[in-house]
C-alpha cells in the first residue's frame, strides 16, 4: 500500500497525476532526455534508463523502461542483447553504473574509454544524466512505495504507450 | 577538470548553460518542488535539499543550498538550528535520508512519526521528491567533475540569487 494516498494506478503514473504541478518538469525532463536531440539513439537511452532501474530494483521503472527499450530497440532493427555487447555502450553503462552508486566514482578512464568507442561530449553527458535521473525516478517510486503491477503485460502496455507517443501525450483513459 | 567541455562556470551552473534542452525542465523541477505551493516553507524545503546533498558530500550543491536554507530560514524567522531541531522537520529528514540510501527503505513507521508531528500527504510526498531530486542533481554535478569553488563567498552570491529570484529567472551576468 502507498504511503500516501494516490489513485490506485502503478508506479509514477499516479504521483503524477495526483501531483500535477511537479508532473510537468518530470515529465519534461523524461521527454528532452529519452527523446530529445542526442547521438544515442531513443533505444539506447532507455537501455541506459532500464539498466539503472534494474541495479536499483526498481520493480514498476525497470518493468517498464525495459519494455520500452525492446519496443524501440526492435524498430531501430536492434535486440537488447546487441545494444548491450556494442562497445560504446558497453562503456556508457559502466558509467551509469558508477553515476548510480556514486557520481564521484566516474575516472578519466572510463569517460576516455567511452570516447575511444565513439561516444562524444553530448553522450557522455547524456548517460549521465539519465542515470542520474533514474537515481530519482526510482526513489520517487519506491520512497512512496507506489505499486507494482505482477504480470508483465501490464508493463508492456504502458510501455507501448511510451515508446510510440512519448513522455508529453496525455496517458491513455 | 570537468569531464567535458563546458563554460567556467561552477556547479550545476555550468551544466545549465551547455546543455539548455534539458535545462528548462530541471530548472522547473527545483522551482515547483522548492518554492511551489506546500505546507513545507522554502526555507524548510532547502534545508531537506541541503541535508540531502551534505550526506551524498556534494560540495557544489551543499555549499549553495545550505546557503540558500540559511537565508530563506533568517527570512521565516528561525534559523537552521532551529529547523533541525522542530520535531516535523526531524522526522521528514529522516525519510529524506532512507530515500537518499534507498527509497525502499522507507517504512510505515517513518511515515506515521511523522503524520504525529504534524506533516500531511503533500509535506511527505514533497521531502520524498526533493530527496530523490537532490539524488539526481548531486550525481548530474559530480558525475561530471563540474567546478566546485572554495571559497563560501562564492556560494553565498549565487544562493543569494536563488533565494530571491528562484529557479526560473536568469542567472546574473
Amino acid at each position: 500500500m502507498p504511503h500516501i494516498k494516490l489513485p490506485e494506478l502503478p508506479g509514477i503514473v499516479g504521483l503524477l497525476v495526483q501531483y500535477p504541478h511537479t508532473a510537468g518538469p518530470l515529465n519534461g525532463l523524461a521527454d528532452a532526455l529519452l527523446r530529445g536531440p542526442s547521438p544515442l539513439t531513443p533505444g539506447e537511452r532507455e537501455a541506459i534508463a532500464a539498466y539503472v532501474s534494474s541495479r536499483n530494483e526498481c520493480t514498476f521503472c525497470s518493468g517498464v523502461h525495459g519494455a520500452v527499450a525492446t519496443h524501440l530497440l526492435h524498430q531501430e532493427g536492434r535486440t537488447a542483447e546487441h545494444a548491450e555487447s556494442d562497445p560504446k555502450m558497453r562503456a556508457l553503462l559502466s558509467i551509469a553504473e558508477k553515476v548510480r552508486v556514486d557520481g564521484r566514482s566516474v575516472s578519466r578512464a572510463d569517460i576516455d574509454l567511452a570516447r575511444e568507442h565513439g561516444a562524444d561530449d553530448k553522450a557522455i553527458h547524456d548517460t549521465v544524466l539519465i542515470a542520474a535521473a533514474f537515481s530519482m525516478f526510482n526513489r520517487y517510486v519506491d520512497g512512496l512505495a507506489t505499486l507494482a503491477p505482477e504480470r508483465p503485460e501490464e508493463y508492456a502496455q504502458h510501455a507501448r504507450h511510451l515508446a510510440e507517443g512519448g513522455y508529453l501525450a496525455p496517458p491513455p483513459r
